[in-house]
């Protein structure tokens, strides 16, 4: 269970399923910085171990343990980000997939935030190592085997259709961005087009041409990051993406508040995921509790939980 | 020498240093497939290593460095797709890591071919994983210290400036994405804006605005990729980022033609960069000596640089 591909269903009934299971919409988004980790994760790296990288790595291992064993219960997928692993080198990869393991035994979806773009084989090697295997005269090659993938459609359809013909018969999805949760973001998707409308929706609505909704739940199988501290274009995107799950970024530390985003949910509770990482890891340095941030997060947690929850939804 | 940083020179005079005396504009592209390895790469997978990733990653390793071994002469860097190592796990990135030594000590700059895109934190965490170094309690954590990373643009200039900040200090530039090589480029990039222009003439725009030309060469540090492919968009590309230096690819497997791509090096030798990847490394493939791939890589490295350097620049 948990894994990708797991009885073969489509990513979007495996999300909705998920979401009901869990009765949670949160995502917990894991970005690592070796230099502001949870107090207990210094003693995971042992002077003993060989480089700076190893105990660095050591210690992010250690620290997003203990943040999913704190808030595990209350979310329904983790999202690392990979370039904070990325900067440990091998031992950084090794971690992630321990981090992955970690989530996914604790029932929770892996969504592997990695923003990946690129031509038709190189799209497709992104997606055998994140979200599938390689075939090779050494033996099948496993991947991290997350359950999705952030991507970007710059390229377009193309490229986004190679990371698909993976991830579906895995029963992973993908999350393209459409209109960010940045600042920047109006510099370039906020841009009027000749025909009509601005550069970002003409992504969304690639984004539902090329998803295919699970037959069970509706939900596609790609869905769409946009941010949440843009509620504005929520409505509108939710009209050009009927069946795309949204990603929403920016709750909390970037200022996006979850009363504004209930256009997202309007298909239904699954239809929508919200994401917060350094508000939830760092509920402790704001509370009145710096020593026990294992509380702070899951309290944390937990009220984003109830507020989502509390949505209407169609 | 070689390292991102030496000597506290801008990008694009390093670039420009580096052309010149190397007397080629060729970018050797690795995106190995450990299905299509040279032959003697088999013999580095020996059974007695310990998993099917490891084994694959050392056949990996050889086969790249072999390669290298070949075609170094007549190339002035090397453009590892990161997608390639990723697919092998941790033993990919430690592959990753050695290949690009192997490169440096070949005297050729290491152009990561990565296109991350993220918020400011994932986008200073990724330029730290890849071009720099990471601060932490653990030490300074070494990147795999790249020359240059490939970039999306899509969610704006604070993205690339995120980027940027960690790069300029350790002499390390950007390729953002501007107009690719591949047949959906046309999906998005070239949308006509209601402002004017089509969409990658706005990223071109940022790419100009963002980039800071080196007081030797005039090359900026941020330069753009401009796919081959399609070169009756060169002329303009240059018009708008006069300062830029181009990555071409698509030059052989994906259908460009040098002699097609003159108007990017206008402004000077250095002033573009042409990539080939498949073209060189499977050249053997296709000539009449199937056992000899270095020779026939080398022979076709050697033909494109000769081809390029005979361009006519400004």
């Amino acid at each position: 269970m948990g894994g990708a591909g797991a009885g073969g269903a489509a990513f979007g009934d495996r999300l909705a399923e998920r979401v009901l299971a869990r009765e949670s919409q949160v995502v917990l988004g894991l970005d690592p910085d070796p230099a502001r980790l949870w107090p207990l994760a210094a003693d995971a790296a042992s002077p003993e171990i060989a480089t700076d990288l190893d105990r660095a790595a050591a210690a992010v291992l250690a620290h997003c343990r203990a943040v999913l064993d704190a808030v595990a219960p209350a979310v329904v997928a983790v999202k690392p980000q990979l370039a904070c692993f990325e900067r440990l080198g091998a031992a950084g990869r090794a971690a992630l997939g321990l981090v992955c393991e970690h989530a996914r035994a604790a029932g929770l979806l892996v969504l592997a935030d990695a923003k990946r773009g690129d031509i038709d084989v190189s799209a497709t090697a992104y997606a055998q190592a994140l979200l599938g295997s390689t075939p090779s005269p050494f033996g099948e090659l496993p991947g991290l085997r997350a359950d999705a993938l952030t991507v970007s459609a710059y390229m377009g359809a193309d490229t986004v259709e190679s990371f698909r013909a993976v991830a579906a018969p895995a029963g992973a999805g993908l999350f393209a961005l459409v209109r960010t949760s940045n600042p920047g973001a109006a510099d370039l998707e906020d841009l009027e087009l000749a025909g009509g409308g601005r550069v970002w929706e003409a992504v969304a609505r690639l984004v539902a041409r090329l998803g295919r909704p699970g037959p069970a739940s509706g939900l596609s199988d790609v869905g769409a990051v946009v941010g949440a501290t843009a509620p504005q274009h929520l409505a509108r995107a939710r009209e050009l993406m009927p069946h795309a799950p949204f990603l929403l970024p920016g709750i909390g530390a970037q200022g996006g508040r979850v009363e504004d985003v209930a256009p997202a949910f309007a298909p239904g509770r699954a239809a929508a995921l919200v994401t917060a990482s350094r508000s939830n890891v760092h509920a402790h340095e704001a509370s009145g509790a710096p020593d026990d941030p294992a509380s702070a997060a899951r309290a944390e947690a937990e009220r984003l939980r109830a507020q989502a929850w509390a949505l209407p939804t169609g």
